[in-house]
């Protein structure tokens, strides 16, 4: 599945794709390749056919994709990107993970506790502004320089409309561009359909990222504002007869990270020490959830979240270190490389404009790769994996953020980053003790593993006491699981959160102060170089390569084109669509091949000739789950869950022959809410007829 | 520390190394460097001192080193080299891992069940006979032919001496030359002294292959044959003195696997495959041991001695990783490797007598490559982990097996070989049902995962059953717990085994079948092109490079030499000893940190400037552990237990800028006895007094 990870987006590199193959790009809606599409397709999306789509596709502001898919509000994503909200849902009593759940009526929906959904309304090329007030400087003065600049056109974008309204400043071509983005911000998300586990996800990890597929990874959640589904004009309707074999399909989502034009010295960061360092320290922790698992039915329940986002992200990441380690993909890499360079070098003009980038971000690398082990387990978190913990670091930074003017906070506690911090941190969701213990002992345990026993940061955290025993007193001692407290101390401010000995405030007190210097010198030392050397690389590649380019991927809405197609996996031709069949056929009487009753009890009401799951060349990655997969004509003909394993090195190159992205067919999802779940309501919402 | 892991000692390379610095070089006792020893410390072995050390060391053939050190069979070795005696013999009611063991007289020693001790008694070359029963033969002939040459030298070398004397075939220089070792084989092994696992392994996986340190990794056993201590005139006088810094010191001991010579495309396949699966796989296990011991303090027990064995596999995998993704290292292997390929390619006749063996190496990778993961999974049973398993295999090969001419056998299942196998086999040790099932639906599941759900061999392995249900019927079904149907089994012969239903049987049939057909694709296609090219590159080396040269090691005797010395570190000084005052000062309430009860009850006894630990230049691997140190007087100074971090890299190269061997200090081992211990017989016996 293809959810984005946040945490991989730190020191995304540059920049501007190279000469694009047939169905390679993530496009922005202001700079579409017309020529491709008219030339490929004989398609011309007209600014109207633009703005519709621009506005019935959704963020979901945690990580993920969708669209709206009636005038009431629906909208359609993944199954998988709202597993947390089912979750956070269920309890011991009522185990909607795995038996799923259905509001065919308005008032049987659900409120999913923080989820948050944005919809693109605008945005406007700032670059001329930003640069200007960065012109010259550097280090600290840069960070600052930068930090006031976005803050001011955030709430100039935002403008009196308060909590309703987010405007992000978006980075394109690693800095080379800057753009506001404003969106419709809604807060209010309830949940209408999720499926089974067993049906949503199918095949479980060891059919993730494979095709043939046969998952029902989609649910449906309302939009609502003042108590009411919102009334919305834009929507894709959906066609159950979906696309046919190499016809034009587009997705309209937000693919969260790409790394296609990183430098050599980048690319071996990560091959060399941030993929090797996040795989084992993933699969360990997934060795740690799968015990946890096997302890009964609801440390079964508990862990399934996070146990499943863990081994998707383990398998992602094992396809990218694979394309890394792969010594043909270095060595195009290296030419491309090499060829860009010697045109810079080739030309004394140029060489003075340009000077010479690769250097300097080989420079970086070397800083940042001494400062990453530091900055991950410490700033990042990943040394102190729990939910209190999470929730009292939001208390310490946020109370110290919110008392500076807006221009000088920390980017993440801006005022127009506030309502989403807000909306997180005081959501009622349950709290597992016993699982929180096991989290956050192991990770503390890592922190103290990774950096060593005799490491001062280290000691200034653990002091003499042990993980075990910091974790067993913070999971029986801190208050922060009640949701009032948190909203107590998050109003009570900086005074508040001071005063507080809540075991998890003391800690997260420590890690904080450590944490800050860790991001002073990333944000004064790496960063501000790192930019400035990209903003040049962009230049140079955009007078190298001409302007028909695309942007490495931001998490913000792109366009991608391809055909319904399947490929050749090694001299055996893979079809491009899947049947119900072929579900009823791999199905055995084990997890997690097991089917849901619901399609076991309706088998025979089925047409087993509908079609399933499709894959298509569509250009995604990881943020694009969910994402709509629409015809020519803006009928949704399919939904986004997943790529295929060859598709994983696409954070770093695109290859057509064998990248495909995996959806959900339309016609699955129709036969499957009407005969399967029954859902008269929404299929009437949705126009469904047979 | 510093085990031997044989599953890693697969497709091992060649061969010579390059001129030695100092301290480099683990040498057979036929080759020493008397130059060296001469020049750098003035010392000069004589035939005597040489055959005494022979005679002094021994193997525990489990995968460690050790020596006698009395005239009635007490044989030092390292605390963790018998772990898995002492968790056989412990009990949920007698918890010895964490209470430690005294047998302070002989009645109390109790035997290790399965535990083999071999000395070596003589070497002799017979690499003419094997050459010439090879020449000229490839493919399944050549793989043939030297089963039944080296079945037949070994046969001539046991003689009708029986199980009381095992004969070996060594490929030294990676099979550039062979030598057949004659070995006293002794399989009463009884356990004397085993400290507690907090004094052993104080500091935990933290504080492994780090220094300072604070271990008594040692331990006594005794070696009886016809149920008395045997007499030996051999052995190493322990002199609590110690020795001094810059002073010689050598080890004489058993290094498992080094690859110092591997071709550039070795290396790669270690980097890019072989190292990141095997540390994947290792950090999942470890993280499900890890919970399962958070389950219960009898979890914990039952766990401990894996969950240790896995940990430190995963530090030393890691380091070695480490040193094949620096630049550096692996740019001074490519220079390496062109200085030598251009020499033999600058001379025509050079070039004809040596061809292009990298090509063919080169060659033999990308098969091996192909082959690996179906290899080490089925064949080599890391996708069946399980005791049951394991001794359902040995019957079910070793049935079809013994039923062949020896000189047609596996080489595991020669006449030489058998009766380790079958102590191995028959040795009474529990099994723990819970846990048994946790390894193997787990290690069944990264079968499927790894190989592929629609692969093949995994259907005919896994069929339509979950790999959760296989090891439950098994663990609840299989009757090889008992040792006496084990035995009924092992007697019974082929139609025996082949008549049982007992499940692990059934699978284990699978798995041998699986298993056969790639045991084959490697021992018939690419082990003996890889041969042939090793014996190739390694004449050219001698030619290029001379005759002082050391072969890799292959867990045969070596001696190391090297001086008492620490190391820079970034600019600060190691000092080579450590002390008990640091082991006080380092302890904390907490586990792995815990002092054990009798160190805190007889601290004040201590003289706390006792020299604790000790760093010194000696060039040692896994294999090593329990290696005596000694001085030019053949008394022993110090107990080999472990490197420090830098020596990790030294499977592939030796830097004794910073590369150190870690020991337990004479003067630790004496004192612990005296005044921690009060083993007042055993004191005696070793000749300590104060």
């Amino acid at each position: 599945m293809r959810v984005v990870t946040r945490a991989l987006c730190i020191a995304g590199g540059l920049a501007v794709a190279s000469s694009p193959f047939a169905a390679e790009g993530m496009w922005t809606l202001d700079n579409l390749p017309y020529t491709e599409l008219e030339k490929n397709y004989n398609f011309k999306p007209t600014p109207e056919w633009i703005q519709k789509s621009m506005r019935s596709a959704v963020r979901l502001a945690g990580g993920c994709s969708g669209s709206f898919v009636s005038a009431e509000g629906l909208v359609l994503t993944n199954h998988h990107c709202v597993i947390s909200c089912v979750e956070d849902l269920s309890s011991k009593e009522q185990d909607l993970i795995n038996k799923g759940f259905l509001a065919d009526t308005r008032s049987e929906e659900k409120q999913c506790p923080g989820m948050e959904i944005n919809r693109l309304e605008k945005t406007e090329d700032v670059t001329a502004r930003m640069q200007k007030a960065l012109a010259g400087l550097n280090g600290k003065a840069f960070a600052d320089a930068k930090k006031a600049e976005q803050s001011r056109i955030e709430k100039e974008c935002v403008g009196d409309s308060g909590d309703k309204r987010r405007c992000d400043i978006v980075e394109l071509y690693g800095g080379g561009q800057y753009h506001v983005y404003q969106y419709s911000r809604y807060q209010d998300v309830r949940l209408v359909f999720s499926p089974e586990y067993a049906a949503g996800f199918f095949g479980g990890d060891p059919d993730n990222f494979n095709f043939p597929r046969y998952n029902l990874d989609m649910s449906l959640v309302r939009v609502y504002e003042h108590g009411k589904p919102i009334a919305n004009s834009n929507w894709f309707p959906i066609n159950p007869k979906g696309a046919k074999e190499n016809e034009l399909v587009m997705t309209l989502g937000h693919p969260g990270t790409t790394q296609r034009l990183l430098t050599m010295a980048e690319l071996e960061t990560q091959r060399d020490l941030v993929l090797p360092f996040r795989l084992m320290f993933a699969s360990e922790y997934r060795g740690l959830l799968l015990q946890y698992s096997r302890e009964g039915e609801e440390q079964a329940r508990i862990a399934q979240t996070e146990l499943t986002m863990v081994e998707n992200g383990l398998k992602a990441r094992t396809g990218m270190f694979q394309a890394l380690l792969s010594p043909s993909v270095m060595q195009q890499k290296r030419n491309d490389e090499n060829a860009f360079r010697n045109w810079v070098n080739a030309d004394t003009a140029r060489k003075q404009q340009y000077g010479d980038p690769w250097q300097t971000i080989s420079n970086t690398q070397t800083a940042w790769r001494n400062l990453y082990l530091d900055y991950v387990l410490i700033e990042m978190g990943m040394g102190s994996l729990s939910q209190q913990i999470t929730w009292a670091r939001t208390l310490v930074r946020g109370a110290t953020e919110r008392d500076k003017p807006d221009a000088e906070r920390l980017r993440e506690y801006s005022q127009a980053a506030l309502p989403n911090v807000q909306a997180g941190l005081l959501a009622e969701v349950p709290l597992y003790p016993e699982f929180e213990q096991l989290k956050l002992s192991w990770s503390l345990s890592k922190l103290r593993e990774r950096l060593g026993v005799d490491n001062p940061v280290v000691k200034a955290i653990l002091g003499k006491e042990s993980p075990e025993a910091i974790a067993k007193n913070i999971v029986s001692n801190s208050k922060l699981g009640d949701a009032a407290v948190r909203k107590q101390l998050w109003e009570g401010g900086f005074a508040a959160v001071k005063q507080s000995n809540d075991p998890a405030l003391v800690l997260a007190r420590k890690l904080d102060e450590q944490g800050r210097k860790l991001r002073e010198q990333f944000d004064h030392q790496i960063e501000p170089v790192q930019k400035a050397a990209i903003e040049k690389l962009s230049k140079a590649r955009f007078a190298f390569k001409g302007t028909s380019v695309y942007p490495d991927a931001t998490f913000s809405l792109r366009l991608s084109h391809g055909v319904i197609r399947g490929w050749d996996e090694r001299g055996t031709p893979v079809r491009p669509f899947t049947d119900f069949a072929g579900l009823f056929a791999r199905a055995t009487d084990f997890d997690p091949f097991k089917l849901a009753d619901n399609w076991v009890e309706n088998e025979k009401k089925l047409d087993k000739k509908t079609r399933f799951n499709q894959v298509s060349t569509n250009d995604i990655v990881g943020g694009n789950s969910g994402s709509p997969l629409i015809n020519a004509k803006g009928e949704l003909v399919g939904l986004i869950f997943d790529g295929n394993i060859q598709s994983l090195g696409g954070s770093y190159f695109y290859d057509e022959s064998v990248n495909r992205a995996v959806s959900v067919h339309s016609a699955a999802i129709s036969e499957a809410l009407k005969e399967v779940y029954k859902a008269k309501n929404l299929t009437r919402e949705l126009q469904l007829s047979k």
